[in-house]
This record gives structure tokens, C-alpha cells and sequence, in this order.
């Protein structure tokens, strides 16, 4: 075994989730990622913990799709929602099976089935729980590398000193907090936020793993311009590229995208707060240098800005309600985020970097 | 995928579990079991039934083994107890990963653990449950075959008509209750038991699949005789055969075995109700013509008796107590099965075959 995949399971066991005597753990992980579970299994058991796999398999979701009537689409399992109440702590691991099963499946019907499990998430982001992947051709493939290279590449942003990160992170959160709003700066783009009474989280490897990002959720009805996303991203089994969006009074007045125009018309469509802005967010991690549709990676790319339509995060005091969190991604080696009148990022340089 | 998965998956599902609408059901399966998994949830989707599946492995627990202090072996898993008390229906799928993973855990600690999770065993068996088997190489190489020879010799006895055979042996179990007592007869062998208040069970594939037996728990003290058993088996990691049993007012007094014999006596000694027996029973299923030393597919082969040492299932009355259960089989094509003055079975042939 590639002596990464135990010190992976380490820094998720004792940084991210600092399991502790008599944890009740929950591993969420597909057949791809039976290493990572193995060594996830001894380090909780090291740590006093007592540990579930819960096997996650995009076929097996299609199989359930296939089969199920829309009444049977809103069957509650409240055999997980037990299981997750009485749990301590969360792994979700991804390593797909396969990434496209769902790519021809109805999402109305997805939505559907989020919406009638909906409580489990909202349990689940409740407890300690950390997302996480692991290497596996399907990544890789996705990634457009080898598997080989996609290992140098997750633990290369997986395994870096989380405890330097955490500080720099930290201070950015504290200087963007003495400001009530943040600006977006750089070609095509120029968007502005209202920050009052939010706060900004510092995201240190807690809950993601890799992690590296500083986010907060703007005052929904203050966001106001323009945004050019450059970065592509996966939504219902879609790549979408090439985003443009124009907020007015805090709504997407206008939207465009240069692949799967549908498919963001789609997300936009959703509910009311999906015409919104849940979140606004400056990627960190200097260990990520490319994207990889993977947007557990993709939005903590160092260099980058993110935002997210619809739901917003209740930790930084957002109030925006959609049943979607969809994360779109800018690169910023020409652009600038400001607060107020400080510089937190410049062309290739994050305020805390001389 | 081999159509035979999703026939076993319809048998499993429809036949044996009966799973309805609203149904919370529980898949147990290894990685290997991966095809099965979604052939399940696919069917109990189609039924109206919402699944989750749990990751299986034996690595996975020799990883806990290998972590866990004999303080943390301890630790009550109340998030899993949570899980299986809101569970109607449990499949658990043998698939092994490796079946000797835990070959060099210290057998204290295996059953240390056993105890302290017992509670939860206890409830999955109060519920409906199924156990079967995913055909992969490591059952084939256990059975001495190829994969695909594997696969026929499984699915050929998991595919068979379960509405007949199920009518046959409720027939069998009827004229079997009829009476108050059973003979196995054949060479080396004359064995009599009372089974007066005793409840004879028709294994018709609603708890085990494959099935095929009618079983009962004889009155402990009544066994008298003596008994040859022909076919082998696997115990503590040993292959165990050619047995001989004497017993005198219910116990063993005299024993011998061509192989293994340590093992056969280590198991008389394990406790006082080991000595007696907790179970007699008749094979009936015809699609199994081979041993595989896989109990589940053994005991029930076609011609054949088996009887176990040791604990008695109390839903036929038996009220033998045992920390054990070891099942020996005999072939019976030159041999009688008696109840009272009617034949039960008589040399290749069951009363309800003409």
C-alpha cells in the first residue's frame, strides 16, 4: 500500500476530525476506496473509536434511480437518519465508481430524492464530518492524468502543514472581518458584496480534505455586477464552462454560458435562492495548481475566487434557502479581492505573502 | 453482468425478504459484492423500499483488530445499534475480500468482540433477514472451481423453483409432525431421537439462500445411536471429516474423526451442551450435487442429513445452550430417513417424489 494513503488517514483521523475515546464513526466510501477505509478503520481504532462503512457507489445510486416510482423517490430512510443522529463523526470519501451513471438521469428526479433526505444532510453538516477523496483511476481519468500523477497531485494538496495554513488562513479571516464588504476584481469581472453581520470562515482541514479556503455568505439582496468563471465544473453529470453572470438587487439578471448553457439554466431554474449568491470565497491551497473537476479541489485552487448559487452555509450567518449549493470557480493571477479599502489578494499575491 | 445477478436479486428480494413499500432495508456486502448491490437496490427500489448499503471486509475488520486496544473491542457501536432498530429487512451478502485476513487475530479477541456487539446480531435476527452469497474467485478457489464454475454450481442452486420446493418440504415438515420421533439409518449409522413439542422448520429460502432443509432441534436426552458423517467440513480453520459419533441418553461417548480429530475434540469440550446434539435435519435442495465446505450451500445439498452440536434454535424448541453450532453431514443415498412407521426418505428418493 502507498505509505500516503496512512498518513492521509491520519491527518484526517487526528487534524481533521480529532476522533477521541469512544467516537462513533461513520466511513462513506466506495468499493475504489477499500485502502483508505482499512487504514481510516485502524487509526479511529488507535484513536478508542468504533467505526461503519457505508458503501457509496454512483451505480448503486442509478440502480435505486432506475428502479424507484417517483412515490418511492420520496420514501424516507429513517434507518440512516437513526444512524446518523447516534453518530459522532462523518468520512465521506470520494472515489467514484463511475462519475457519468447519473449523466441520463432526470434531475428533477435527483432533486427529488435530496430534498426527501434532505434532513440526513442537514444531521450529518450538524455533526463533525470530513470530505475527503481518494486516488482512484476515475479521479485521475477525470483529471486528465495517470493515476500515478493524480496520487503526486491529491496528496501533494492533501498532505501539507496544516498548522502553517491554518494560521495564514486565520489572518485573512480577521482582516476581512474588520470590513462589511468584498469586491471582485479582474477581466470581464467586477462584483461587489455587502459583508455586514456575516462571518468568514478560515477552512483549515476540518471538514475538507484537501482544503484552503477563507469563505463567507454575502448579505443576499447586496450583491451587485458582473462575473466571469472561467474555471469548467461538473453539475448533473455536465461540464459547464465559461460562466457569465450579472447580478442586479442580489438576483442573476442575466446569465450565459459557453458549454451546457441549459444545464446552468437548469441550476438557475431550481428555486428562488438558486438565483443567488449562498457564497463568496478566496482559494488558498498553493498545493492545487490545476483543476480537476473536482470541486472538493477545484475551489481551493491557490489563485482563485469562487462563488456559489443557492444555499447559503448558517455558520457564516447566511440566510440564503435553495435546495443547491453550486460552486463556480475564477481564476485571479489578473485580478484583485478587496475589503474596504485593504488589498487581500493581487495578482499572485495573498496579503500575508511578501 | 451475468442476467443471473439480477435473478438472485429478484429471489432475494421478492421470495425470500417479501420486501413492500416503505420497507428500510439494510445491505451488507463486500466491495466484491458490488453487482449484487446494485441488483438489490434495484429491486427493493421497484418494490418501494429505500436500501443502504454497509461495507463488508474482512481487511476492514483485521484493520480494526490491528488498532483497536482491549479496551476499545469494548466500545458499543450505539450509532450501528441505532441503524439495524429502524431496519425492517438485512441482506447479508458473503463476498469475501480475503477469508484469512483474520487466520492470525488472536480468536479471544474475535470473540471479545462478538460479545460486546452481540446485542445488535440479536436484533438483526428478530428482523427479516436474508443471507446469501455474491459469486467471486475467492468462493470459487474455497470451492475448488473456476469462477464461472463457481457460478453455476451457486446460481444453480439459488435459481430453482422456491414455490415447489417450498410446498415440498412444508409437506415433508407436516408428515415429520405427525410423529413423535426420527431415525437416520444407513451404513455405520442408526441414530433415534424423540422430538415430541419439537417444531419441525421448512428452510424454503426466506432466511438463507440457497436453502433446502427441514430441520428441528431433537429432544436433547432422547438421542441414542450411533452416526457416520461422510461429508466434510471446515472448523477453526480445519478441514474436519469422516466422523463418528456414539451417543448414550443424549451425549457423545465415544467420538472419532480420519482428519482432524484434535479439532473434532476440542469442540466436544468447548461446553457441557457441545456434547449434545441442537439440531437434526434433511438436505432436499437438488440444484446442490457437491461440497463446497461453505456450510450455507453444504448442509442443504440433495441425500444428504446433517445434525449439528451444540446450540438449539429456540423457534423449533430446542433449548439446548452452547456457545457453539457445528453442522455434520452425511450422505444418504444408501440410507432411511424414519418418522415413526412412515418413510420420510428412502434411498435416493423423498415420500413426495413418485
Amino acid at each position: 500500500m502507498d505509505p500516503r494513503v496512512e498518513e492521509h488517514a491520519r491527518v484526517l483521523v487526528e487534524w481533521s476530525a480529532e476522533v477521541k475515546k469512544g467516537d462513533q464513526v461513520v466511513i462513506s466510501a466506495s468499493p475504489r476506496a477499500h485502502d483508505l477505509v482499512k487504514a481510516i478503520t485502524k487509526a479511529v481504532a488507535e484513536a478508542g473509536g468504533t467505526s461503519i462503512t457505508l458503501m457509496q457507489s454512483e451505480e448503486v445510486s442509478r440502480a435505486f434511480y432506475d428502479g424507484a416510482s417517483d412515490e418511492t423517490l420520496e420514501v424516507f430512510p429513517r434507518h440512516m437518519k437513526a444512524l446518523v443522529e447516534q453518530t459522532d463523526v462523518f468520512f465521506g470519501i470520494n472515489a467514484p465508481v463511475n462519475t457519468k451513471a447519473l449523466a441520463r438521469v432526470d434531475p428533477k428526479r435527483i432533486v427529488a430524492r435530496s430534498k426527501a433526505t434532505k434532513e440526513i444532510s442537514d444531521i450529518i453538516t450538524g455533526k463533525r464530518w470530513v470530505a475527503t477523496v481518494h486516488p482512484c483511476e476515475t479521479l485521475a481519468q477525470q483529471g486528465d492524468m495517470s493515476l500515478d500523477e493524480y496520487r503526486d497531485f491529491a496528496y501533494g494538496a492533501m498532505l501539507i502543514d496544516w498548522k502553517e495554513a491554518s494560521k495564514n488562513m486565520n489572518l485573512m479571516k480577521e482582516k476581512l472581518e474588520r470590513h462589511n464588504d468584498v469586491r471582485f476584481v479582474g477581466p470581464e469581472t467586477d462584483l461587489y458584496a455587502k459583508t455586514e453581520g456575516r462571518i468568514w470562515i478560515a477552512a483549515d482541514g476540518k471538514y475538507n480534505m484537501p482544503d484552503g479556503e477563507v469563505f463567507t455568505a454575502p448579505v443576499e439582496d447586496t450583491v451587485e455586477g458582473s462575473i466571469y468563471f472561467d474555471v469548467p465544473f461538473m453539475q448533473q453529470g455536465k461540464v459547464v464552462q465559461g460562466v457569465r453572470l450579472k447580478f442586479e438587487k442580489g438576483e442573476v439578471v442575466d446569465f450565459s454560458a459557453e458549454k451546457s448553457e441549459a444545464t446552468l439554466k437548469a441550476i438557475l431554474e431550481i428555486d428562488e435562492g438558486a438565483k443567488k449568491l449562498g457564497e463568496m470565497a478566496i482559494g488558498t491551497n498553493r498545493g492545487i495548481k490545476d483543476y480537476t473537476l473536482n470541486m472538493l479541489f477545484d475551489e481551493k485552487i491557490g489563485d482563485t475566487i469562487h462563488c456559489a448559487l443557492g444555499m447559503a452555509y448558517p455558520e457564516c450567518n447566511g440566510t440564503n434557502e435553495s435546495a443547491i449549493h453550486v460552486d463556480m470557480i475564477k481564476t485571479m493571477d489578473d485580478g484583485e479581492v478587496l475589503a474596504g479599502d485593504e488589498i487581500i489578494y493581487s495578482k499572485g499575491k495573498y496579503f500575508y505573502e511578501k
